[in-house]
C-alpha cells in the first residue's frame, strides 16, 4: 500500500474546462442566471471533479471514525467515554440518527475503531483499526506519538484508497469520541490563531462554566504543547485525536484519487484544516455540509471564505450533518442532469 | 363549497399535548438532548400538526401558481411576460427544474393558471382557473377587482382542501409569474412597514440601476393606494396578483384542515403573511423552506422571528426551495421515526 506522505504530493488540480462546461450548461437550463445560489458552485465544481456530461453521486459512502480522548480526564464533557463505546454498538446495530439517514439515502455506513477505550471482541462489520485505548491527556504530554499518527493518517487514506477502488463516488465523513470537541477546538485554535475562549464551544451542551473550563484546558494544552505547533502534523499529534488524523488522512485519500468528500461538522472540519494545510490542493475536493452550534465554526468558514450547504445549528456528529447535506446534493444533481435547455422547452431568455 | 372567509375563522391550534410528546421522543433518543438544532422544533410542530406517535409526510404536493402581473409595463423585470406560458408550459411537459426535483421527491406536482396572459387551450394536465389575463398596472389602479381577489383566494383554499380530502400529508406552495417579485416587494413593505428600497430586490437579476427603478415603481404604487392599505385584503387586492392571492387561500385552507404548509420563497413568503395577518393561527401550519437571495427576505423572517430551513441564496421560484426543503424534512422525519432510545440500545445519558 503506498504511503500516504508521498502520495498525498501527487494530489491534483480539478479540471477547470469541466467547471466551465458546467457553467455553460447551467445558464442553458431554463431558470434565471444564476437562480440556484450556491448550488451552481457546488454542481461546477463536482463536474470538475467527475468530469463527466452527467454527475453521478448515488454510490455513496459515509465513513465513521471512532476513538477516546484522554483529555477527558480533565473533565471537559458531559458524557463519560464509555458512551463512546456504546455509540459505536449502537451504529452497528443500526439504531443511531445516522443509521436513519444513511437507510433514507441508500448510503452504505462503515465504523471504524481508530481507538476506542473499550475492546469490541470480534464485533462483526465493525472495522478494526485500534492503536491505543484512547489517546494521551494533552494537557500532560503529546495525544499520541509520531508513529501513532503516521498509523492514524495512513489507516484513513487507506480507507478512502478503497472507496475509490469500490467506485464510491462520494464520501462522507464523520466521528463518535467523547471528548474530540476539545482536540478539533485546540486543533482549530492552533491552526487558525482565533483564541481558545473563542474558538471553544459547548460540545454535547456544557453550560458557560464548564465551556470557560473546557477553554482554560485547551489554552494550557496548547501552551505546553507551543514549541511544536509549527505544522499540522505536530498539531495533530500533540492536541488531535486518532480519529481525526484518520479523517486528514481520508481527506487527502479522496483529494488524491479524485472522489468528493463531504465534511460534517466540527471535528471533521479540523481534520479537513490539517489536511489542506498540509496539501491546499485538497481543499478543491471538500464540500462543507453545514455550520455546526460550535461557536467557533465561523471562524473556520472566515478562514475558507465558503458557505456551508446547510446551517441548522446540529450540534450531533456521527456524519449527521454530512448525509443531510446529501440529499440536498442528490437533489442538486437531478437538477443538473434533467432540466430542459432554453431551446429545447421554448423558452426565451432575457430581453434587457 | 364552503367559503374561505367563514371557514378560515376555524382555524385550530396545534396540539401541544403532541408537541410535548414529541419533545420526550427526541430527547429519549440516542444523542445529546437538542443536538439536532432547528429540526427538533420542526419535528415537534409536525407532531402537534400529525398528532401521530410516527410522522409521515411520504404523500407531498407541490401546487405551482402561475399568473401575469400588469405592472410589468413599468420594465421592472428582465424577461417578458410570455415566459410565464412557457414555463407553465415547461411544467407541464417535465422539463423545470420543480419538474427534477419533483421526480426525485416522488412528489405530485399540480400547476393552476391563475391569470396568465396567453392561453393554454385545453393543455393537459393544467388546472384552468384563469382569473384575467393578468391583473391591472398597480401604478395605474388596483391590480384586480375585489370579486377577483374573492375568485382567486377561494381557489386557493379549495385546492388546499382538495389535497386534504386526498390524503396529502404536506404541501408545498410555489409560483410562476414574470412581474411578481415586484408586487410580493409591494405586499411586504405594506404589510411590515420596512421601505420599498429596503424591501426590493434583484428579482430574476436586475442591476442596482434597474433595481431602484423597480423600488421606486412599488413605492408610488403604495402611496397610490395608501388610503386602501388598511388590512391584508386590501393590500392583496391593490399590489399582489392571482397567484399570490390563491397561494394566501391555499395557506388558510391547508392551516384549516391541519396539513403542513412548506413555505417557498419571497413571492410565496408574501402570500403567507398576508394568511397569517387575516388568521395568526396560520402560521402554526407553515415551514419556511429557505431565505432567497431577495434582500428583503431577512425582513420577513425578523418579523416572524424564525428560522427558514436553508439559505442558499436561490432565486429561481416554482417551489425549488420549498422541493429542496422538503429533502431535509423528509429526512429528520426518518430520523424521527427509527433512531433507538437510550434504553434500548443501552448508551447511558449525561452524568455530569
Amino acid at each position: 500500500m503506498p504511503n500516504w506522505k508521498d502520495e498525498s504530493q501527487k494530489i491534483s488540480q480539478p479540471d477547470a474546462a469541466w467547471a466551465q462546461k458546467a457553467r455553460q450548461r447551467l445558464n442553458e437550463q431554463t431558470r434565471p442566471q444564476g437562480s440556484l445560489g450556491l448550488l451552481e458552485g457546488i454542481l461546477e465544481r463536482l463536474s470538475s471533479i467527475q468530469k463527466k456530461e452527467r454527475l453521478d453521486i448515488s454510490k455513496k459512502r459515509i465513513l465513521i471514525f471512532a476513538a477516546d480522548h484522554g483529555v477527558t480526564e480533565e473533565g471537559v464533557s458531559l458524557y463519560p467515554s464509555d458512551v463512546t463505546h456504546a455509540m459505536v454498538m449502537n451504529f452497528l446495530s443500526g439504531g443511531a440518527t445516522i443509521n436513519a439517514l444513511a437507510r433514507h439515502l441508500k448510503a452504505e455506513v462503515r465504523v471504524i475503531d481508530m481507538g476506542v477505550a473499550q475492546d469490541f471482541q470480534n464485533a462483526p462489520d465493525l472495522i478494526h483499526r485500534k492503536i491505543a485505548r484512547g489517546t494521551r491527556n494533552m494537557l500532560k504530554e503529546p495525544a499520541m506519538t509520531p508513529e501513532e499518527l503516521e498509523q492514524a493518517i495512513q489507516t484513513g487514506w487507506e480507507l478512502a484508497e478503497e472507496a475509490f477502488r469500490d467506485g464510491v463516488q462520494i464520501l462522507a465523513l464523520g466521528e463518535m469520541g467523547i471528548g474530540n470537541t476539545t482536540a478539533a477546538s485546540a486543533m482549530i485554535a492552533a491552526l487558525t490563531g482565533v483564541p481558545a475562549p473563542l474558538v471553544t464551544g459547548r460540545g454535547t451542551g456544557l453550560d458557560e462554566n464548564l465551556r470557560l473550563h473546557k477553554a482554560g484546558v485547551i489554552g494550557q494544552a496548547l501552551k505546553r504543547h507551543h514549541p511544536l505547533l509549527g505544522d499540522p502534523l505536530k498539531i495533530l499529534q500533540c492536541v488531535g485525536g486518532y480519529e481525526i488524523a484518520a479523517m486528514t488522512g481520508a481527506v487527502l485519500g479522496a483529494a488524491r484519487y479524485e472522489v468528493p468528500v463531504l465534511i460534517d461538522g466540527w471535528i471533521v472540519s479540523a481534520a479537513a484544516l490539517a489536511a489542506v494545510e498540509w496539501n491546499a490542493k485538497s481543499l478543491e475536493y471538500l464540500f462543507f455540509a453545514h455550520e455546526s452550534a460550535e461557536q467557533g465554526h465561523r471562524y473556520f468558514f472566515e478562514r475558507f471564505d465558503v458557505r456551508p450547504i446547510l446551517d441548522l445549528s446540529m450540534r450531533l456528529g456521527e456524519a449527521s450533518g454530512a448525509a443531510l447535506a446529501l440529499n440536498v446534493l442528490d437533489a442538486a444533481v437531478h437538477i443538473y442532469n434533467e432540466v430542459a435547455t432554453f431551446a429545447e422547452a421554448g423558452v426565451s431568455k432575457r430581453v434587457r
